[in-house]
């Protein structure tokens, strides 16, 4: 199962095959793939340089701190997160190392770095899916994250399921539901916000 | 001038290469390259696909929005960013659009969004700048952003100055300066925040 995006405009193939499935694959993800995927997160750009993201990683191979991480999900995750070899949380640092200052951008730029993990990823063959769904109060107790940051989301990374392999079916469907975006024309802006930019609309 | 990241462990080209440049060259961006930027970004995963970015975009060669543009960024970034051929201020909605609840992904997909826009950018021997430093304010009153949506950077997008190109000293040495990471052992986290992942100490 692969689910290629279908774009109006030629992009890279890293971005077209990026895709968050459903079912995974029972195979593991080596550490050293691990490894790259972090370090591609860690060269992320972000705001002042801060680097305001931290991860905290549990492999299906080891049942307690994989158990733990499912644990901070909603339960409509755990279902089916519970299949991939990998988990993640992600955690925002909420203030400037150097300033105590607030950072307005933290989320953001975690966002930043998630998305350069998953180019990592993407070129390697893995998949991951990303959840807002998850349950801060108790990621923050069961990982003792201190004042001033903040669980966000949740990853869950590995290779989808091929055809062969086993996986609900329920998934399998969801997985086949064509990909769908709104046409540039209503996001890019020219000259006041709602008004399609002449870079999209002009010939 | 290029700044190439120095990895630790192997990341892809893509990801080595992204880097954010002060000093722009005058060279324009063409039009195909932007339709293919904003198309990666319009791939990017969201929370419930609700795909909550916007970008409003100028370029200098049409002076009055550009200068629109620019007058919504603090007066630092106003300096170098007015070389760069396009800016770009990226607004994020903040509710679903199917039951108007608050979109706690949304400023964190903004960045996911911007993320695969740098991509396709680097893929293209483009630079993306972001800046933090913005005034929503001035942006919501110029480009008439409604309520429940807000500018949150700013995006300055061309090709980086060449060595024969004409760019103020200052920027040249902003640009000089070493790139640095936090190491790995500082972010990706095992049994409780803090505590290092044995993916990353382990042999």
């Amino acid at each position: 199962m692969i689910k290629h995006a279908r774009p109006d405009h030629p992009i890279h193939d890293l971005v077209v095959r990026r895709w968050s499935p459903y079912a995974f694959s029972s195979r593991d993800v080596s550490t050293e793939d691990l490894r790259s995927l972090f370090e591609a997160a860690r060269w992320a750009p972000s705001s002042y340089n801060e680097q305001p993201w931290c991860f905290i990683v549990a492999r299906r191979s080891e049942p307690a701190p994989f158990e733990q991480v499912l644990q901070c999900l909603v339960e409509g995750n755990r279902e089916w997160a519970r299949q991939a070899p990998v988990l993640a949380l992600t955690v925002a640092r909420e203030r400037f190392k150097r300033n105590d200052k607030p950072n307005r951008a933290a989320e953001h730029d975690v966002g930043l770095a998630v998305a350069s993990l998953s180019v990592e990823a993407t070129a390697r063959g893995i998949s991951v899916h990303q959840m807002i769904g998850i349950l801060p109060d108790r990621a923050a107790e069961a990982f003792q994250i201190p004042e001033g940051a903040h669980a966000l989301t949740a990853l869950a990374i590995g290779y989808p399921a091929g055809p062969d392999e086993p996986a609900a079916d329920v998934l399998r469907t969801r997985d086949q539901t064509p990909r769908q975006r709104k046409p540039l024309g209503e996001f890019v802006f020219g000259e006041t916000f709602g008004t399609t930019s002449a870079i999209v609309s002009g010939a």
